[in-house]
């Protein structure tokens, strides 16, 4: 089965029309140069009937008919069959491959308390409960602090880009505005310069600038620039 | 660095003494036959102040004085530089590795919505809280059916070791009795019978046997027979 020989032929990703956790999927499928269908209830009349087939959460990709499942599992498989200016994504050598993946805990650590708030029924709770969170002393805001921190001697000139990088910027951007994450306040990841600096690195390479130049709305947070 | 060249030397383990994101890590080792030192607050006394030192949640470990940390890039680490049998504990082969690595997120599904009690003060309404999560419908329980549904293939004669299956093994011992999470009720695992195939052939492979042989209390769990 040519999803297990390295091949990405005929690659479709389903999930909702959001960024959220398929996204760091998405761009590292561009970033690699593989053509991919993006499929979600909006623009897929039998979504839910392929999601039922499979029974599993989304995302899920769909690899010449192989289904992986889990975004950070498909993740990694992507960053082993994805090169990037000749280098697998995921890297093989032992040390990077251990920070790349001390990296995406780091976020995961930034990123699990924002899960509770989804279950908030009532919209002004849940907006005052995610701007707690973000907040400095919050459980999430003090994680991006550790993020900014673990990004103190981050270098662009040297850097080399794997998915660890890729998992960290789309989880992060997910803060920015316009988001679908009602409740952030606007501009909370300004200060945190080091993670300014991780970002027009990302945002600037040639096939990121390339394929987020005409997506808007709750992508602008994938561009140079943006707060 | 040894830490880097996949040699595994002067290796010291940072944890409570609970089973818990660290027994993944000790069995690894253990399997691999490398010996470790095993510190908590109550067999290293200045424990405290060498985590303060290094300024990060527990687990971490020192190798050779290199620390690393966040238990699953720890667990990835050493899945990559031990072996069993010849193969390495992270598989390279690119299907064998999504199969693990989609694993330990099945795991982390169901592992997940444990974090949220540690908080809870009163002791009946922790207790309440998780003995309702294993339930059969509760968000524990649901996963425990998946990870039961997940293994109706395993099949103990052809099975290979790695960090999945050895994650997958201590995150579902810590809920066998006896435990150190107050309120789950005994012998709720006993009903997946899957689970209980897989349990039954780590726990009986060679290296386990004799590294839990004279281990009891919260790690009778990882012996065979067990409830």
């Amino acid at each position: 089965m040519s999803a297990w020989e390295g091949k990405l032929e005929n690659v479709e990703v389903y999930y909702w029309p959001i960024t959220g956790l398929a996204e760091p999927i998405r761009m590292t499928l561009a970033i690699a140069g593989v053509p991919f269908q993006d499929f979600n209830p909006k623009n897929k009349e039998d979504f839910m009937a392929v999601k039922e087939k499979y029974g599993c959460q989304v995302p899920f990709v769909l690899i010449d008919g192989v289904m992986l499942n889990q975004a950070r599992a498909i993740l990694r498989h992507l960053g082993r069959v994805c090169t990037y200016e000749g280098k697998p994504l995921y890297p093989t050598d032992v040390k990077k491959a251990y920070e790349c993946d001390n990296f995406i805990e780091l976020i995961e650590d930034m990123r699990t308390p924002l899960g509770k708030t989804f279950s908030i029924q009532d919209q002004a709770e849940k907006e005052a409960a995610r701007a707690a969170l973000v907040s400095e002393d919050g459980a999430m805001g003090k994680f991006l602090g550790k993020i900014n921190e673990y990004l103190a001697d981050f270098d662009p000139s040297t850097a080399q880009l794997d998915i660890g990088h890729i998992y960290a910027f789309c989880l992060i951007n997910m803060l920015r505005q316009p988001t679908f994450i009602d409740g952030i306040p606007p501009g909370i990841i300004a200060k945190y310069e080091n993670i300014t600096k991780h970002h027009e690195w990302l945002a600037n390479l040639p096939p990121v600038l390339a394929y987020y130049a005409d997506k808007d709305e709750v992508r602008t947070g994938w561009k140079p620039g943006c707060l």
